[in-house]
């Protein structure tokens, strides 16, 4: 139950990252569930994490050491989370980067450690420190598509992406993967991306550039910056291209940014794909707003309705419940009779009701469709803003009804 | 698939407010879906209405007429809302109200419209017209009940309530009617309340206690003071039992509203045990808050998560659910060691962790019932707020995605 073709493009290795792979057994025995990466000497680190309060202890320690030093390895677990875990919690994910700092001869500083999985239960940390050697010995540039694999929860498909581009002569790569699901509110769902480029990045530029590209991709697919214990976002710049960006506003950074804009949201709209019990994927564009908070305010209130969810997954174009969320999301003086509502090309809503061309078989032909694209033209402004989200399943009602048992 | 005994009070008659019921065969032949009530000469009238800049032809209609006219009939319809249906709406709800003027002779000012049911769809107003006559006939203050099925849409139960207070010696008598149904989010949904009383009580003051007693029941059952396209409550008071109320702080007020209050919140909550699919009918409370704001966003932070429901509606004590929604509900220094949540009387966190006491079967034997509190002590002051909400089921999407087919 995802929604596009389960297909991955190739995926090039970036020179100077390395992946490795071992089974825990943490939630289920041979499942390969524990991903080490390995970020060469000379590196630069970027990273963007939840805003939740309640973060868990390896996004607290991420955090800590991504400021605090040179990041050498990333060390990722599924099947638990270490939220809500309190201090214990803390001294686990301590024990985890630890145990990979004593095993590879570097400062446990240098290991970020992040897991994925049930709230709530203590880590079982002997059960990984026990494989990180098969880890470290699977370590190789080509193993993308097993840690793709390897970082999944409920998710249903491998998610990663590639892009490269040609500069003066020399290619650049970037490839990344990423874990998600659980669409229905993004926020409470445990989001994972890792991206690693060949370029050589300044940590500041590559911190501003990484938290600019979320914000268009990963943070579009969340309500208002809120987001689960768990997520975060990691940009490697190795450097081994020998391509360096320098600065912003030249041919090479528009180059470098677009390609990190495309794999990011690639990555992203990946999850919303694969969102749980997803029938469809949508994307909520809201144009000709007076302001980014305006047309995210509508977009989100449109996103999140079960109701307009419940018809996507009915292929119903119930355009009403469309036009109840636009009335209900608080923007001052909306002009009714100025705004138009459209599925895919087809208007639906003009002037305060019904738009009179409309006809039930041309609402109905693009609801039919896996892809659906729900258009709001404000008439307030110039600004314009798309999020992306599923359908609501009863599926959806059973993976999470049904999830810890 | 609804909470709670399906058990209504004895609906005492409200001297002065009569009720008559019609068949007009508005969705489905034959159901009894026109409701008129008549108001005496001399009552006085209070009413609160959706927030949507998207609201129904009928509620600005209502609001401009109880502004400007004394109020003498109310016109009800099910199976159409006459909402999203423009200037042509407009016209129809009009052409509605005029009926009503002519054929009981008062000014088509005296009649305030309602519909609730499908939107966007145009009003069938012959068929409303036709049989205003039956309802007119059948004018009799022992019509609640039959009126509380009158403006069912998706509700499996009438909802109906009955309050009397003994003030020196005189009996002062309080009677309600609602609808609503479709609680994920229940802005979303319509919600109608009715009440009469046969107290006296001044315009200006009847419509203060409304408006106050709205916030505490309907407007704790929906998000931010955001409504459906149609929701309206109108509170009647005929003022024949000789019993007036004429301030505040006084022993017949505060006998007054505790009965007002006690009325509208039984209406609200029967909504609540009524929401599609709803197998649970849950408290959401939120004590030592600093303000009424953050009391609310953490309440419908947790009455509002799909992943909360879920797990409400596979009886899952999943407190890291739970946990998860405080910590993204965006209070600012939130001091996560503080806190406390119970789940009734069972401490389920505690210190930024799984409560040291709990235990699973206690958490279970809890979400094994009916009707579960939810209960979060932030320890930040001395603000408590409640809002009621219901699980999300299997059976919420089917209902949804099949609502009009």
């Amino acid at each position: 139950m995802a929604v596009g073709p389960d297909t991955l493009p190739e995926l090039k290795p970036v020179d100077g990252f390395r992946i490795g792979i071992a089974s825990a057994g943490i939630k289920k025995p041979g499942r390969r569930d524990v991903v080490l990466m390995e970020v060469c000497d000379g590196a630069t680190v970027a990273g963007v994490f939840t805003k939740n309060a309640f973060c868990a202890a390896p996004v607290t320690l991420s955090k800590q050491y991504l400021a605090s030093s040179a990041t050498r390895y990333l060390l990722v677990n599924t099947g638990n989370a270490n939220a809500g875990t309190g201090e214990q919690g803390m001294a686990d994910a301590i024990r985890c980067c630890d145990a990979v700092a004593q095993l590879v001869g570097v400062e446990r500083e240098a290991v970020l450690p992040f897991s994925t999985g049930v709230i709530g239960e203590p880590l079982p940390v002997d059960k990984i420190v026990a494989v990180l050697d098969d880890a470290k010995t699977d370590l190789n540039e080509s193993n993308w598509l097993n840690a793709a694999h390897g970082i999944m929860t409920t998710d249903t498909r491998a998610k990663a992406a590639c892009e490269q581009f040609v500069y003066q002569g020399q290619t650049v790569t970037l490839t990344g993967i990423s874990k998600g699901a659980g669409m229905i509110m993004p926020n409470m769902a445990t989001m994972l991306g890792y991206v690693a480029t060949d370029a050589r990045v300044a940590q500041p530029l590559l911190q501003q550039w990484l938290s600019q590209a979320a914000d268009r991709s990963f943070n579009r697919i969340t309500i208002d910056g809120d987001t689960s214990t768990n997520d975060s976002c990691i940009l490697v710049a190795t450097g081994r291209s020998g391509v360096s960006v320098e600065a912003e506003n030249t041919e090479l950074a528009d180059l470098f940014l677009a390609a990190l804009n495309r794999i990011m949201l690639n990555l992203a709209q990946a999850i919303v794909r694969d969102g749980e019990g997803a029938t469809k994927f949508v994307e909520v564009r809201v144009e000709q707003a007076a302001s980014v908070e305006e047309a995210l305010q509508v977009a989100y209130t449109i996103a999140h309705s079960p109701l307009v969810k419940t018809a996507l997954y009915a292929s119903d174009p119930n355009w009403g419940r469309i036009l109840a969320c636009v009335g209900r999301a608080g923007l001052e003086n909306l002009d009714l009779n100025a705004l138009e509502i459209y599925l895919n090309d087809v208007c639906i809503v003009e002037k305060g009701g019904r738009a009179a061309s409309y006809t039930e078989e041309q609402g109905q032909a693009v609801m039919d469709g896996e892809e659906i694209l729900i258009h709001v033209v404000l008439k307030r402004g110039a600004v314009r803003e798309s999020v992306w989200t599923t359908d609501l399943s009863t599926e959806y009602v059973h993976i999470n009804a049904d999830y810890r048992s």
